[in-house]
């Protein structure tokens, strides 16, 4: 049994670094209170016997050696990264099961045939540079370095140069590794588990995504003097498309999820029509055939409402990645552990995406999952149990044993 | 005859402080740029052997004496500062066609018995601190100075700190002056004088406005696991409620208009979904009650919106003013100096917010208006043409050379 205070504290302790303004972490990807939270992560690792690899995405492999020389390493892990008002356990907790699994290996004096690597991946919440899950994604060979390396935030700065900047930038190539398994502790961040009262949500798949950056384009001009009719107005061009947005979603109910988290209106003043409007649908569904039906439909209409309001329109794809079916090896032997433990359980589709989606194309993946209160996640008001916590790290513990064999 | 070439050159030569992106001019409101730009007029107005005053709101009162001490300044101007991506003229032609008036009666050896004060009014746009017009609105006692100073930008920074900041912050209290009349040139920034093809419009009446700031607030959850029926989607509330603004808008046409033109989105990542949106419902008409109508089926119409959606609402009026009408007597001035100078005419309503519809409530006030190509402005490619600048400030020299008796 791993010790549960000792994580919630660990929990607790990284989280006052980018500390929220209401509870939550601010801790955005290669900002300084990133850099703040891998020295503190890497110290705890030090501590606990761990040595350090960085790749050139900034992903920190914390090696603990195994017995056999030839053994691949399993890989434990998740991301420390946060939203702006990011919640304390969204990827936090995953990562430091990881590191209470090596400590609770140390106390216990365990050694094991693998190699156990906890793992930080960089730029999993993709809010400052999209995509989402970017450096597994590259490690995935699913974009390359270079693209990744040229992605701009909103102040134009460039996700290389950031990654830089911190001192985060390592030298060991992106997926040069090869893995025996990887595994991911992580909430919910839906509301599933805590309404079937299960500790534990034992994820057999994860839902695929689609994110298109939509730009309309109209005609700045003054809100008074200008008639009506002679209006090229982006921003209710923008309105209407968000409402299809909406209407597709609801659809393919209950099998799909849609809306546009991120929205810029240009010049954004009170007295000027929007000349641009620039926002990212995001779409989501377990079933691949839907994501491409809600792509299409959001094209075409979103097309239509712009010929008919003489907007211009342009779709770009900026994120995306099929429906993932996890290793089922792992899988049972996650639902075996729960079982065994004596924990309530379900099997459940991961409704984010998360760094096991893409590490999945790669190796043999697996996810465990912890209930939040009310399934409230991407909000400093995120919370979770202790007792919540304890059960998937423990889950994890047992599963991530299994798999690095003693 | 005013000198129509240097009244062109002046005008483009102050494009060059704070040039914006395309072609046109950013400096808004008590920035760098406004103190340089507020610079340059100074030195032509000390050139031209005026005396300036600055008042607690930094507007900048340039007076040419008169020949009776006895008589009360007739007053001409408009404002320097622009929109973030604003054009040329707006404002500008109104501020130097007012010292292009001073240059000639210099030239040809002129005095009259009031004195002519040319007048840069503080914050007009409105841009980066709202209201629009706002010193002006001071000086007519419709806003207090102190509430003004309070007023804060998108960072957070209060109109009096900056306006401290560039060191333009005067010590003549402001009102404190009495007016014999205020004349203010300006382009129509509306499509009605190009398109019946006449040099001049002769302001008899101005639109009211109503500003209206809408915060909706919802609830921060994740884009990808929040289930449809347990989002709280306030960028979807805002989408419905810009779509009203329209409707209510075209059902008063042709006499109403209606948009809104700042739009904020919070925490504008892509993958939660937006908690609060904020943003200002720019409603107006020459008809005040049109105006009422207008607010109360807003206020109405969102509040359902936001009931059926479980999303919360606030509205606030952040700006306004009543439609007005001008001083007979300089309107017929302004008239009659476009007919003896053998240019065609029109009365206009003026679809935009100006200085003179303020300080109409304390002095005798009256507008003259040149065409615009395309009616646009509030965009970098506003533009206008030598000649109709040259008309406009023409028309102005009569009427102020009237008001102010040789
Ligand atoms: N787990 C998580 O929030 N990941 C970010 C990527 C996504 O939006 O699903
Ligand atoms: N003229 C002008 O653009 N004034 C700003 C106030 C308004 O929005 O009408």
């Amino acid at each position: 049994r791993i010790n549960g205070d000792r994580l919630w504290d660990s929990i607790h302790e990284i989280a006052e670094i980018g500390p929220g303004i209401a509870g939550g972490s601010n801790r955005q990807t290669v900002t300084d209170e990133d850099a703040q939270g891998r020295a503190l992560f890497q110290k705890w690792c030090e501590d606990a016997g761990l040595t350090m690899g960085v790749d050139e995405m900034g992903t920190m492999f914390m090696t603990r050696p195994g017995t056999d020389p030839d053994a691949l390493p399993v890989y434990v892990g998740s991301h420390l990264d946060t939203q702006p008002t990011g919640g304390r356990y969204d990827g936090v907790l995953g990562v430091l099961a990881g590191l209470e699994i090596v400590r609770t290996l140390n106390d216990l004096d365990i050694k094991t045939k693998h190699p156990i690597v906890v793992t930080n991946w960089t730029n999993e919440e993709g809010t400052r540079f999209a995509p989402a899950m970017m450096a597994s994604g590259v490690f995935a060979e699913q974009f390359t370095k270079e693209w990744a390396y040229a992605k701009t935030d909103a102040e134009g700065k460039t996700f290389g140069e950031e990654l830089e900047r911190i001192g985060w930038k390592g030298d060991e190539k992106v997926g040069s590794r090869k893995m025996h398994a990887f595994l991911e502790l992580h909430i919910e961040q839906g509301p599933i588990l805590e309404a079937e009262e299960k500790d534990i949500g034992v994820v057999t798949h994860g839902q695929g995504l689609s994110w298109t950056q939509v730009t309309i384009t109209g005609k700045e001009s003054h809100t008074g003097s200008t008639p009506m009719p002679m209006r090229k107005n982006a921003g209710l061009g923008m309105a209407r498309v968000l409402q299809l947005v909406d209407e597709i979603a609801w659809s393919h109910k209950p099998s799909a999820v849609g809306a546009a988290g991120h929205i810029d209106i240009y010049p954004n003043s009170r007295n000027v029509i929007p000349g641009k409007a620039v926002f990212t649908v995001d779409f989501r569904s377990p079933d691949l055939s839907v994501i491409q039906d809600m792509e299409a439909r959001l094209e075409k209409g979103a097309k239509e409402i712009c010929d008919e309001m003489e907007l211009e329109i342009e779709l770009e794809k900026v994120g995306g990645f099929d429906p993932v079916t996890f290793d089922e090896k792992l899988v049972t032997s996650i639902r075996d552990a729960a079982e065994r433990l004596g924990y309530s359980h379900m099997n459940i589709i991961s409704g984010a995406g998360h760094d096991a989606c893409w590490i999945n194309r790669m190796a043999p993946t697996a996810m465990v999952m912890c209930p939040c209160v009310d399934g409230l996640s991407h909000n400093e008001a995120e919370e979770i149990s202790k007792e919540w916590s304890t059960a998937g790290a423990e889950v994890l513990f047992h599963a991530v044993v299994e798999a690095a064999e003693i």
